[in-house]
């Protein structure tokens, strides 16, 4: 880098930046991503310059001439980035004073680029969380919308993975709806604390400039300034808690994504997913593979280990802002990217999840699904727990040994483990009868599976996005 | 384990579990701490059974007196817990057994593991959370009582570890206390994702027992029953969601640690702390060594690797209920003993910093940490922010070379870089004047701080605990 | 705790050290476990110590005898440990001089506890990494005994869980083996690493004693002693690297755990693990659940949060020692525990896991699995690859629809895809044929599975554990 | 995509990609850095495929001549890559195809993308590590020439970042010496592993083309094929392992870098660093921030989030390969580039280090730091050393009291302590003294510093790189 184009700290240097310093230490190449945020500080900081006295209207109005252009060029693919002015901030404010002169030097008065891109990087998330909270909303709305239609498909209920009892695919669809509700609840606690705004920090301790942070803070619709400057600077916390709230979302996606796999497996063999969300093997012809459920199975790690390296970034830094903090963008950015894909991706692939019927209620059949259901007429009829549980246990082991399903057996069979069974029992050992009755708040019954449908959509109402 | 002590499995089953399988699956050994909440959950339980009609109020007298008895048994230490009985619950269910007979094992009705270890480590995290809540107030009002008494004392403030600009002492120890402020929101908004029932989602989909999911929850204070069955079981997002709370508050307390370790340092030597929160060397007599700082610093560690260990734990799990999941209980209650210990250490300790005030102030007044009120100085003076900028740079090369601080150099020797400098320049190069220059809020001047210190004492009254 | 049972470093200290503090920054309840390492280590140092003269053959003897009463006391749980006297280093350093009187404290001439308490999980960890590596090979020693039994038995390969191409059980077996082997190594080279002497680095910066670090390395089968004093007391890189090849590990096996959830499971049925190392369910009869390998993978979780408690734990950490590196056993001793466990249930069970050779032979049959040799038949024709691939997929798009397997067909229904395809077709689209035809080195041939066995077993002879 | 476009695939399939998937599932944006690999290793399976009888000797040309004419491209930047084509092994096949016609496509015989890119992986990381070997060894070159020029320098030697003991400034450099001998060797071990050829494994299973495994593998200068082609497929451990060895490394270089912070700032003032390595303020015009030592202990988060990322990739991944894996480039590929600027970094600015020698003296004049030598001193004139400890702790308190250092007090002084002491006690008080006495190996002696880089250099001359 020529003594040229050199550092806005020059005065106390005696040789240039280290070329591959230079480079390595720069971060223009990610944080430009951020220009549209950082014109819109701009603005509002040179609007309350003018405001408190320190700029002219005139120099205002040249100001956010000047930054509209640089957005419009910038957005056009015509601005110029350079690695030697080292990030966004000085990018825009080198290109800034060319364009209208020594007004443009102005405009850092009374901030610096600590609070800068603090600020910038709290405006960006902000725009983010609220594109992610809707996405969210949508692909909740296409469970909602899923499970409605399959509220009264029957289809094994698992632990460990073994067959347990049936249960509504409908009410399995709304499980997923419910991690969702708490993923939309943690984005929204987090945007909170997202929109505080640091701008008046300054380096670290404020300024002396009659700055007024309240009128900034409206301005860019924050909802406070932050209450401490060396706090306000050094602060990294709504990263680390984004990238928290999205591995919780990740994970809830690695869950539905293992059991898409596991469904659209021949050995289970429940759904179908369309064409046009999979793809094929360049050796093995039948293939059709579920990728995106896999990949996005797949990115659980990226996000994951964006948390972890956030926290593992703040972890012992002394106050107030240190150059570690520039890694705090990659991780970030690419984690709002990752969420946002793979929201879309489940966004638009939930919908076009087909049932297999037949599969599905054959699968809950067998397997003894209906043995709790047993054990509970017994315990009507008298039974302990416990002794019941034991009975239809022995009931089970024969039916394995025999391979006949409860309902296979005759009542006379059944009659040989317990002789409080009798006719009637055949009514608790179908499929239908055991959902149906699990009718309570949060149970698998049709019913409430079509009343927690609608709970849903007032809540996804409500919101408002 | 012999078949005699055998399990309740037993009729399915043709041999014994293997001896090392039964203790490598054994959870009693760590759970047996939710003792307190079992018990409170299975009475919740036994007198909402007895409102539907499934329990006699004889058998939920039983019950209670049973479960009163076994409770105070434990608190005695003359509980006597079984490996062979696997976990907590089955322990307490046994022991009611043996104590009030066949009642005993009518309490499961209409309920399974499943949903019953749920509500226990809910309810157990609700009191902890309630407690950690207590220990960040009583943490923070030891900061700001320090602060008002620190509120006029002037330390360097540190960007890059570089002496940057003068700050009050008490300005600092506010960063730590915002710091903390969004801890405690945190744990607070997690505490609302915790207290939300899964009893009556029994193993997975919901019972057959006309249960009054409502009822229970309003008796065990729950805002909630889980809407979800299938969640319910399976849901540990809290879990994870006060793993990731815990590691951004340690990783707080990392850098308050760090920060005090290098105070306590010889180079810096900015405070003491009283011997009774440090140790010595059994090898170097003269050192006092800042343990507990450095310790909660490690400590970071452990919170971090549970939340890793959380996530990982659930990446990839289909529904419902996997055995997986016994391994939820160790890292979340080692972080919630992490959390308390520190906590309670640093709760004790802050209030006994004291300062060296005149290391504080001399550091400051080396270190041309008043450059950048010179630079502010030039532009009030209509010099532009960059061009001051460059000229303050030079003031300091020569101040490096000649070893003299600003306000050490003559007016003529700070004359050679600006012309625009008068006499009146001595005025923004005091200590004293740069920090009460920075008098908006958020800012380090001692005004601000009394004002936050307000502000803070109005939060934490409005906590209310 | 009083001032009369206080620590080594009363000299400079004012006050005793706060109860709180003392319970906080002890480590008795869990270093203790090294009490063997740390005798064995104190009986090397006297050892030398006696050889270079600064002890006395008498003292060494009282020494020796008294540490090895103390051996004995703690092995038969007579040994009374104090928090008081922090770590296990001051409770047997105060016990022996209690037993032998002022010659106790003459042992420590020479060394400190930093490079004591580094020397003894040194010793530890060499200790554990071998009965890991036994642990490893008897888990290999059953696998390939059960892929020599399976070499024949064929079942689908998945990819994306998707049927691919038949494989035998052998062979998939084997792949599991080559990730052990891969463990082992690592294990190995881990244990190199661990293998060198810290004693003689003293508190950082080595002893003024005239210390012979050779000799002491040579009486505890060092390799060598430690390089540099500064990095003997500070390195903890030996935990971590045991930490990641622990992680790699369970990373294994929770893939062999997640196939064993799949293979048990009602819709796979693959195989059966016997009774004794699953478990059932307190509500549902019907379950057995394949509670070892959920968790077994479960377990994956602490392992990786160890990791990174270790990594978060010595990140920026200046030399030498801190107190943060208190913080290095539990999850150590954690690590050490869970893979020992894991590897023993595994040894244990894996040579019990019962093949269904019906179900896995149907499940191959089915799912087009011979599509790519029918592809390689047609290369074999002329035809080039991506053609014959394109052949292939009309032809399963055929199957599908009309429910055919490829060796169902007819021959003119074949032909209308392709008329290279002759009767000799029937010969590829064999499951045996197609395994038979992958016949080289790496491949799922029978014969290549026995070859593959033979290694093996070379392999593990060579290690000779 | 339209279906011309379209994939490989195509036969079964009855409808394109969605475009969003497409994009979304692509990975030719970041694998496209493996066209070297790519190029290099299909030119040696098509020489397999000749030597076996596959390929014609023209074919096997035209291939060759293909496949250089397109690296060439490539690297002139002229190389058209396709999204729609999803991978860096598909662009190349397309244009290959493109260019030589049918033979293009008889390349992919024998072979599948699954074992493709895991070769081209192996074949990358092992360019990479090494050059990152050599990047090692020139950063452990660069501590042995300044170890030496600094052997006599003496410093503080620091625990609990307390003075100590009185250190040499080249002995604290040997101990970064060692943790870098000890990542060479983690990087040199993972190659072992890295270094073998899953070329051969095809899809999952093998092929049935008669290949040549051994052949291919020493055109490659593989070790050995990979024993099972499941295991070849889907093993990611080369990565895991490579990923835990650099989060070794970086964390070394954390420790590294906050000692260079530490050093650098006003308070220990130990070092200076030139301008080129550091960057100012935008604000601050006397600042000079240590940015490269900072910015490097931040990118440890990084690495230590892709070993998190990558090891959550692979937890319980059933086998073969998975759509998953496709995450596993994009942690590695910044894992490495990420290592190697953080080694050349250090590697340019270590041997610019320039020491304050008179600072670093009078640092470890104060601080009592020759107590150790005062307690070893008395016990050779017999005094207990746990009693000496005693004593010199009382004399320790004494100087704090009376500001004076132990070499400051009168032999008067000293005795009122203890009557051991007489005049010859000055000799030991002295820094050099107190060094000079530390001559055992792995000391800091100055003669032992030189032994040590006398070592170094021998060790550095083995390695040949």
């Amino acid at each position: 880098m020529s003594k040229e184009t050199n550092q806005q700290w020059g005065g106390r240097f005696s040789e240039p930046t280290d070329a591959f310093v230079a480079r390595f230490t720069a971060s223009v190449d990610f944080d430009r991503r951020l220009y549209r945020q950082d014109i819109q500080g701009s603005i509002a900081h040179a609007k309350m310059l003018t405001k408190v006295g320190v700029l002219s209207d005139k120099e205002r109005d040249d100001i956010i001439r000047g930054l509209s252009e640089i957005r419009i060029e910038i957005e056009r693919g015509e601005f110029e980035w350079s690695v030697a002015l080292e990030d966004v901030h000085m990018n825009i404010e080198a290109a800034l004073t060319k364009k209208i002169g020594i007004t443009g030097k102005k405009l850092h008065t009374g901030r610096s680029r600590n609070d800068q891109v603090a600020t910038d990087i709290r405006l960006y998330m902000r725009d983010e969380i609220d594109l992610i909270l809707s996405e969210i909303s949508r692909l909740q709305q296409g469970l909602l919308d899923l499970a409605e239609q399959e509220a009264d498909t029957i289809m094994p209920g698992f632990t460990h993975l073994q067959t347990a009892q049936p249960v509504t695919f409908g009410h399995h669809l709304l499980a997923w709806f419910e991690m969702l509700s708490r993923d939309y609840e943690r984005f929204a606690d987090c945007r909170k604390r997202v929109n505080v705004m640091p701008l008046g920090a300054a380096a670290l301790a404020g300024t002396t400039y009659p700055i007024d942070r309240h009128y900034t803070a409206e301005l860019l619709q924050f909802d406070a300034p932050a209450g401490n400057s060396l706090d306000a600077v050094s602060d990294r916390d709504f990263a680390i808690e984004f990238c928290a709230a999205s591995s919780l979302l990740l994970m809830h996606m690695t869950r539905m994504s293992e059991e898409l796999v596991l469904w659209t497996s021949a050995q289970f063999n429940f759904i179908n997913l369309p064409d046009r969300f999979c793809t094929g093997s360049s050796i093995m012809p039948q293939k059709k593979n579920p990728d995106v459920p896999e990949l996005v199975r797949g990115k659980s790690g990226r996000v994951y280990g964006h948390l972890i390296a956030l926290l593992t970034l703040m972890k012992s830094q002394p106050l107030a802002y240190n150059k570690d903090n520039q890694e705090d963008k990659e991780p970030l950015f690419d984690a709002v990217d990752t969420v946002k894909g793979c929201l879309r991706a489940f966004g638009d692939m939930v919908p076009a999840i087909e049932s297999r019927k037949d599969q599905m209620r054959e699968a809950a059949r067998r397997g003894f699904s209906t043995a709790t259901d047993l054990a509970d007429y017994l315990v009507r009829k008298g039974v302990a727990f416990r002794d019941a549980h034991e009975i239809v246990g022995l009931s089970v082991a024969y039916g394995i040994k025999t391979s006949k399903d409860l309902s296979d057996m005759s009542l006379d069979e059944l009659k040989q483990f317990s002789d409080q069974i009798d006719e009637d029992v055949f009514d608790v050992l179908t499929l239908e009868g055991s959902v149906a009755a699990r009718n309570h708040i949060g149970g698998t019954a049709p019913d409430q599976v079509r009343a927690a449908v609608a709970r849903g959509r007032d809540l996804l109402a409500a919101r408002g996005n």
